[in-house]
C-alpha cells in the first residue's frame, strides 16, 4: 500500500516521539521551547504548537504552566484482570513490578443513594441505598487511577462492613483483592466478574485529579462482581489515564461451549 | 468535593453535547455553524471552535471539508471477547444487534517476514515467514476497524491454508472465528486466547482508513491464540476508533487459584 505523505506538524510530532523514545529527550527533562524547535527544524511555530499538542493528548509530555513543556516519565503499567482481583496484593504489585511505589488516598467511604449507572448494574432500584468508597491511586507521585467502589447496603450490613473492623479496612488504602477476601471470609465472596471497558475524553475534574491535559482519552473501566448466586455484591468504577495503562486478559477457549452452542440462531 | 467552576468552552461542549444526547441535532445533521453557534451562545467564535475540537476528539461528530460538521451517527458496538472467539459467526453479529449492516473487506493476503512485534508474539524469530491477512472492517458504511492476522507459516502450511481450500477462506471476508474453526478441524484449534489492550492516538494512515479526526484515540488489541501445545497459532492486531466500541469480558473466579497461590511471594 502506498502511504500518502504526512501532513508537517505529524512528521514533526513523529520525530519528537523518536527522540522521547531513544533518550533524546529524558523523562522529566524540559522539550525545547516552541521557538527554538521552529528555528531548529525551520518550520513555522505553528506547525510545531500542532505537534506538541498531539504529544500531549497522546501521554507523552505534559505542560506545567509558566514552566514548560516535561517528557512525562511513568512507563505504561499492565494491569492483569483475572491475576489482580485473584490476589489481595495484585493491585499493588502493577505498578512495583516497574519499580514505582503504590500509594492510595481513600478519599470518602460513606451511604448514598444508588445513581441509576450503579443501581442498574447492582440489580437494585435507583434511589436505593448503597456504601460508596471513592480512591485515587497513584504510582510515585503519579495519579494513575480513580475507583469508585458501590456495594448494596445489606450486603454491606451482612458481611459486617459497616461494623468497626469493617469500615476500617474500607477506609485503608486496601485495594478490592481485600475486600473480596473479607467478603469471600463471610459468606459473600465473588464467583464471577464482568468488565465493561469504554475509553471517553476525561471531564474537567477527572484531567485535574490525575493530572491530565484538555482532551486527553480515559479508560473508563465498569467491573462487577457477582457471589455464587450471581448476585452483584460490588460495582467498581475505574478511570485510567489511556496512556499510563495496558490491559491483559486471557481466558481459555475450552468453557466456551455454552457461547457456540448460540451459534446457529 | 466542591467543584471548582469549568472552563467555558468545557460548558459549551456539555451544552453541545446535550443537544446530540437529546436529539436536538439528530445523527447525520449538520451542527449550525461557529458563527451561528457563537451568535446564539454569546461566546466568542475561538470558544466554539475549541468546544467543537473536543466533540471531534470525543468522536461525537465529524468535519466533512467545505461541509461544515455533522454528528456522527453509529452507536456504540459492544465487542464480547469470550463469545466472539466461540462463534464462527459472531464479529458479524456484534453490529447486526444495533440493526447495522457488517461488511469485510479483505485488502491483502500474503507472505511476509515477521515483524519484531508480531516474531515476538508468535514466538518465533524476526524475518521468520508468515501469512498476514489484511481487512478493513465496516458497520454500514463505517470503518469500524483494521485487523491484521499473522500466522507462522508452518501452521499454515500444516492445517492447509496455503492450499485453494484454505486460501479462498482467507480471502474471503470470513472472520476469525471461521479461520479458527477451519483450524481445529485440522488439529490446530486456539485453546487458548490473550489480548493486551491500550489506546493511543491513530497514525496518519489508520485515521484516514478509519475516517478519523486528527489526535482521536484507537483501541490496539493484541490478540493471541494458543493451541493445546500452548503453542501460539495466530497474532491479530486490531486497531478501532476508540468512541465506536464497548469491549466486554468475564470470567470466573472460581478457575484462579493457579494466580492466588503467587500472592505471599
Amino acid at each position: 500500500m502506498v502511504e500518502p505523505p504526512k501532513s508537517q506538524y505529524r512528521q514533526i510530532a513523529d520525530l519528537l516521539r523518536e527522540r522521547i523514545e531513544t533518550g533524546v529527550y529524558q523523562p522529566d527533562d524540559p522539550v525545547p521551547s516552541e521557538p527554538e524547535l521552529a528555528s531548529e527544524l525551520g518550520v513555522s511555530r505553528v506547525t510545531v504548537n500542532k505537534a506538541i499538542s498531539l504529544l500531549r493528548t497522546a501521554g507523552l509530555v505534559r505542560v506545567r504552566r509558566g514552566s514548560g513543556t516535561y517528557v512525562r516519565s511513568t512507563p505504561r503499567i499492565t494491569r492483569d484482570a483475572r491475576y489482580r482481583y485473584a490476589n489481595p496484593r495484585a493491585a499493588e504489585l502493577e505498578g512495583r513490578a516497574l519499580g514505582l511505589s503504590p500509594r492510595a488516598e481513600c478519599t470518602e467511604v460513606s451511604k448514598v443513594e444508588a445513581s441509576t449507572e450503579v443501581a442498574v448494574a447492582l440489580g437494585i432500584d435507583a434511589g436505593d441505598p448503597v456504601v460508596v468508597r471513592h480512591r485515587r491511586l497513584f504510582a510515585d507521585d503519579e495519579p494513575t487511577r480513580l475507583a469508585d467502589a458501590y456495594l448494596p447496603w445489606d450486603i454491606a450490613e451482612d458481611a459486617g462492613l459497616l461494623e468497626p473492623d469493617g469500615a476500617e479496612l474500607l477506609e485503608s488504602d486496601a485495594g478490592s483483592g481485600a475486600v473480596y477476601a473479607y467478603l469471600a471470609e463471610r459468606g459473600h465472596g465473588p464467583a464471577r466478574f464482568d468488565e465493561d471497558v469504554t475509553v471517553r475524553v476525561a471531564s474537567d475534574a477527572e484531567a485535574r485529579a490525575l493530572d491530565l491535559e484538555d482532551g486527553q482519552p480515559v479508560i473508563h473501566i465498569t467491573h462487577v462482581a457477582r457471589d455464587a448466586d450471581d448476585r452483584p455484591v460490588e460495582v467498581a468504577l475505574h478511570v485510567m489515564p489511556a496512556h499510563l495503562w495496558r490491559l491483559h486478559y486471557d481466558w481459555s477457549a475450552l468453557y466456551d461451549d455454552e457461547y457456540g452452542a448460540e451459534s446457529d440462531d
